[in-house]
C-alpha cells in the first residue's frame, strides 16, 4: 500500500465518520400517526369503527441508518385511558430519545395501538360482541408495521407491553402468540384472575347487572361507576352474548336477592385469564424469551395483587422463568418512572440486537 | 328376690320415669338478661359504660335437672350488629329447643356478650383506647357465668363462636386462651389478615383518615361509609393511640396524594390477626380441641376469603387440625341455617359430655 | 270402629313389628365378589386382564327389605395397595354394620372396584397405554351394580370415595361425571397438582427416567423405589405414549445433567389433575351436591398438602361449596378412624334417602 | 489566561491522566485471607473455633485510588459447602475484575465469611448450642472489615448476599440489621419457611431423631443423609437445647410409630424463618433499600419454591417492594451465571456511589 493510498483511506475514513455524525445529528426521532383497518372489527355490535388510529415512534437512528431494521415494542394502554395515542407516543418519544442518548436503551420502534371502544375498553380480546381486537393487534397492526417500516420481523425482536387492561392484553396476546411476540412486560396487569375485588364480593356486579343497554355502559363510567362499566366491558369482551343487554354475560348474578356464581360464565371468562391459561397454553408460554410482571405495593385493585401472585406461582410450578416485581407505589402514581427506568431498559435488553 | 320386691322395684322405676317426664315437661328453657361489670372497660376513651348487658339461654334441662352442670357456648356478634342481645338470645332459644328435642344438640348454655361500643364494634380486643373488651369476655363474662350458673367450668366444655367481627373475636380469644375455651367456630370471620379489601386497595382508608373526631365514626357508618367506620373502629381497638383523632393509628396513610403503608402500624395491627398469630401463639393454639372456620362461596368481603385460606394453610403447615368449610351463600344470607344446622350441632359434639 | 276391629289392628301391628324384627334379626349383611368385564381394558399395553374383581357389601337391610332400593358408595383404593378387594370389603362390613346398628349411617351398598394394574396403580384414568380404567369404574362397574342389585340409580344416591391414588380417582371421576356421582369424598388425595414432592425437586424423576421396560416398574417398587414406580405408573396413565419405554412420557427429563421441564408433557398431565380441572370442568363440578377433601396434619406427601390447599382455593374462587379438613395424623395412620367415623357418616348423610 | 498557562494546564491534565492510567494499569485486584476472632463463638457446644477464616476481594481501584472508600458486599455460602473461602474469593475475583472492566459493576469489596461448623452449617444464627454466628458476621466480620479497610461504612453501601443456607442467612441478617445492611440478594434461599420438603412429609426427620451424638451429624452427611444432617444442623442453630443429643430440638418427632408436630419447637424454629419474620420484623424490613429473591424453575428443594412464594406474598401484603425472579435452572447448575450476570450487577447498582 502506497503512502498515497494510505492517506486517501485515512482521509476517506475521517470523511465517512464526519458525514455519519452529521447525518445522525441531523436525524430526529419522530412520531407518526396512521390508521389501520381491521376486518375483524367490522360489524361489531357496539358500532365501533374498523379503522383504528395507531401512533408509531421511530428513533432517530431509523432515519439516520436507512439500511437498518429495528426491533419493535407494542404498548397497550389501560381501561378508560382517554389519552390520544399521539399524545402517549409523544411522551414516550421524549423518554426514549433520552434513554438512547445515555445508552440505557437501544433504538427501537414503539407502536401504540388503540384499545378504546364504546365501552372504553376492548380488553384486546376477540369477541363476537365487540369485535376481534386481538386480531387487530396481532395481525393487522403488527402486519401494518412490518409492511410499512423496517422492522426485525421475528418474535425475538418484538415485545408486547401494557398497563392495567393493557397488561392483561399483553399477557394474553403473548401467551397465545409466542410466534409473534417473544417477550412480555405486564405493568399492574388487571384480570389475571377473577379474585378479590374481581370476585363476587364486589357489589359492582349488582350494578353491572342493572345496566339496560350499551349506551348505559359509558354513562355508568361517566357517573363514576368505574367497576360496573369495566365489568360490563370485560364481559362483552370475554363472555360475548348478543342477546344480553350489554352484549356480555355476567359471572355473578342476583338470584332471590343474593349474588350467585353462574359457573358456566365464570369458567368462560376465567379460562381467558392469564393465571388460568398457564396449563392450557403452556407449550406456547414456554416459548417466550422473557416474562416480567410488576405491580405496586399499594395497588388500588386487590385482584391485581392476588392474580399476579397466583400467576407467578403457577408459572413457577410449570417451570417457566419470569420476574415478579413489587415496586413502591400504587396502580398509577409511578407509571412514568416504571415505564422509562424499568420497562424500556428491560425490553431493550430483551429485543435489541 | 321376692315377687313383691320385684313388683315394688318395677313400680318404683315406672314412677321415677313418670316423675322425671313430668318435671321435664314442666321445665322450660329460658333467656335471662344480666349486666356484667368489667373493670377493664372503665375509663375507656370512648366513654362506653363498664356495665354491659349479657343475655343467657338456659336449656329446659337446666331447670329440670337441678344437680347437673352444663357446657357453655359463648357467641360474639358482628360489627354494627344492633340486634339487642336479648333478641338474639330469644332467636337462639327457639333453635336450640328444637335441636335438643330432636336430638341434634345436647343441652348447653348459650351466652351472648356485647361487643358494641360507640364505634359499633370493639373487636373483642384489649385496647388502651376502647377498653379491655377481651378481658370483659374472657374474665368477666366467663367469670360471671361460672359463678352464677351451674357450668362445666373447664375448657373442654366451653366453646367460643362468632360471626364476622365476632368470628375474629372468637379466633383471637381462643388462640389466646385455650385454658378458657376448648373449641372455636368462626363464621365468616373478618380480619384474619389485612389483605384484599382490607389492604391499601380499599379507598375507604382515605375516608377513615378524614374523620376528625370520635363522633364522626358512628356518623360515617350512618352515612353508609361502612368501611371507613369499621376501619376506624378496628384501628382504635388494635392500634390504640390516645393522640390520634379517632384514637387509633391507620396502617395506610396519604403521603403526597398517594396511600403509603405505615409499616409500624401495619405490623401492630396484623400481628393481632389470626393468620399471623399461628406461629406466635402456636403452643396455645395446639391445645384447642377443635377449630372450625367457614365462609360463603359468595362472600361480600374479599379479605375474609383470602384470610381464611391463609389461616388454613398456616394451621396445616403447623400441624394443627381444623376444618375449613365453604358454603353456598354470602356473608349473611345463610346465617340462620349455618347457625342452627351446622354450628350448634358441631359445638354440641365438641363440648357436651 | 268396633272393639273387635281395634283389637285386630292392634294385634296386626304387633305382629307386623314382630315379624319385621325377626326378619331383620335373621337378615345379615354380606360381601359378594364378582367379576366385571370392561371392553375398554382389552388390549392395554401392559397386558392387564379386561376382567376385574369387584367386591360388594350389602347391608342387612338389603336382604331384609326385598322391595327396597339402596344408595351406593364406590370406594377406590390407593397406589400399590395389595389388599385383596374382598378383604377390604369385609373390613368395611364390620364397620358399616356397627354404624347402621347405632344409627350413625343409613344402610347403603359399598362397592370396591380394582385399581391395581401391572404398575400397581392405574390412577382410574382412561389411557391409550394402560387401558380405560375410568370407563371401567364409571360405566362398567356402575352399570354392573345397577343392573345386578337394587340400587337408587341416580347421582344424588351415589358417592365416590377414595384414598390417596383413589382420592385422585374419586375427584377426577366426580368432576367428569356429576351425572353419575353426586358426592365425592377424597381422603388424602394424591396428584391434585404436580407440586412439592410431585415437582422437579423430587429426584425420583431421574430414577423413573432410567427404567427401561414395563417389567422394571413393579421391580422398582419392590426395590423400595416408591416414587419412581408411582411416577411411571402415573405417566403411563396420564401421558400415555406407546413408544416410551414404560409407555408414558415424563414431565421432567434430564438434559445435559440437569432436570428440565417438558412443558408439553407437564401440561398434558397437570390438565388432568383436580386443581387444574376447576375451571375447565366447572359447569360439571358445580353440579356436585357435596365435595369433601381431607388430609393429615403430618401428611407424608407434601404435594397432597399443597395440592389440596390449591384445590380448595380455586373451588372457593369459583363459588363451589366444599369442606377441607386437616386431621391429626399422617397419610395412613388414622385411615380406619377417618373411614368409619367421618367418611361413612358424611356419605350416608349425602346419599341416603 | 495566557497562552503559556493554557498550555501548562493542558499539559498537566494530560500528565495527570497519563499517571492515573499507569497507576490503574499497575494496580491489580487482590484477595486477602484474614482471621477474625468472634467472642460469641467461644465455648460453643460443638467445639468450633472462635477464630474464623475470612477472605476478602479488593478491586484494582482499591490500590489505585488510595483515598477512596468502597462499598462492601458480604457473601454467605451454603450448607456443606466445603470450598475454602480463599478459593471462592478467587473465583469471584475473576468475575468481578471482568465486570468492572466492561462497566457492568462498580468497584466494590467482596467479603466471604465462614459459615461451616462441625455440622457443616451454622445457619448464620445466634445459638446457645453452636455459638453466635449472626454476631460473628454482623458485628465481628463487618467490624473487622470496616476497621481494616477503606469502606463506605453505612448501610446504603453494604449488601448481604447468600446462596441456599447463605440465602437464609442473608435474609435473616438483613431483616434483623437494616442498620448494617441496606440491600439483600437471596439466591435460592433455604428455610424461608418449614413447608414442603422441610415439613413432616420429609422422612429425614425420623433419621435426624436417630442421631445419638454430635459426631453422628457430619457422619450422616458423609453417608449421604443430606437432609438428616442439615435438619440436625438447623435445629442446633435455631432450636438450641444443650440437653438434646445433637444439641437441637426437632419440630417433628416420633410418637407411637408416627411423626407428630412438637408445636413449641416448630414455633421456635419457624419464627426465625424469613416468611414468618415479615410481620414481627416489619419496621426493620421496611428500612431495606432493596430485596431480591431468586430460585430456579427446577429447584431441587421444594420448600425453597413454596417458601419464596410465601415470603413474596407477605412482603407484598405488607407493602414492601422487592423482586422475585424464577430463572431457568436448578439449585446450583446456574450459580455462576446468576452470581456474575445478575447478582453482582444488581448489588453494584444498589450499593455503589
Amino acid at each position: 500500500m502506497t503512502l498515497r493510498l494510505r492517506r486517501y483511506l485515512r482521509f476517506s475514513a475521517v470523511w465517512f465518520v464526519f458525514v455519519a455524525c452529521c447525518l445522525l445529528a441531523a436525524a430526529q426521532s419522530r412520531v407518526e400517526d396512521v390508521t389501520v383497518h381491521s376486518a375483524g372489527l367490522e360489524h361489531n355490535l357496539l358500532g365501533d369503527p374498523a379503522d383504528q388510529p395507531v401512533s408509531i415512534y421511530l428513533p432517530a437512528a431509523y432515519a439516520g441508518e436507512p439500511q437498518k431494521k429495528f426491533p419493535v415494542l407494542y404498548f397497550l394502554h389501560g381501561y378508560s385511558d382517554t389519552t390520544p395515542r399521539h399524545v402517549a407516543a409523544e411522551a414516550a418519544q421524549k423518554v426514549m430519545d433520552a434513554l438512547i442518548t445515555k445508552g440505557a436503551a437501544q433504538p427501537m420502534i414503539l407502536v401504540f395501538p388503540n384499545g378504546l371502544n364504546k365501552y372504553k375498553g376492548a380488553f384486546y380480546a376477540n369477541s363476537a360482541s365487540t369485535g376481534n381486537w386481538a386480531d387487530y393487534v396481532v395481525k393487522d397492526v403488527v402486519g401494518y408495521v412490518d409492511s410499512h417500516y423496517r422492522t426485525m420481523a421475528v418474535p425475538q425482536h418484538r415485545a408486547i407491553v401494557g398497563h392495567s387492561m393493557g397488561g392483561y392484553g399483553a399477557l394474553t396476546l403473548a401467551f397465545e402468540h409466542p410466534d409473534v411476540f417473544g417477550s412480555v412486560y405486564a405493568m399492574s396487569p388487571c384480570c389475571t384472575d377473577l379474585v378479590a375485588d374481581g370476585g363476587p364480593s364486589n357489589g359492582a356486579w349488582v350494578d353491572a347487572a342493572k345496566l339496560q343497554s350499551p349506551e348505559e355502559v359509558p354513562a355508568a363510567l361517566a357517573k363514576g361507576q368505574f367497576f360496573a362499566a369495566a365489568f360490563s366491558a370485560m364481559c362483552a369482551a370475554l363472555a360475548p352474548d348478543a342477546s344480553a343487554k350489554t352484549f356480555g354475560d355476567l359471572p355473578f348474578v342476583m338470584e332471590k336477592d343474593a349474588l350467585k356464581t353462574n359457573h358456566e360464565v365464570y369458567a368462560r371468562i376465567t379460562s381467558k385469564m392469564p393465571a388460568n391459561m398457564v396449563i392450557s397454553h403452556l407449550t406456547k408460554i414456554a416459548q417466550l424469551r422473557g416474562i416480567f410482571i410488576e405491580y405496586g405495593a399499594q395497588e388500588n385493585f386487590s385482584h391485581i395483587v392476588a392474580g399476579a401472585q397466583e400467576l407467578s406461582a403457577r408459572l413457577s410450578q410449570a417451570g417457566v422463568p419470569h420476574v415478579l416485581e413489587v415496586f413502591e407505589g400504587d396502580h398509577g402514581n409511578h407509571f412514568n418512572e416504571r415505564f422509562s427506568e424499568h420497562m424500556l431498559p428491560w425490553v431493550s435488553r430483551q429485543i435489541a440486537q
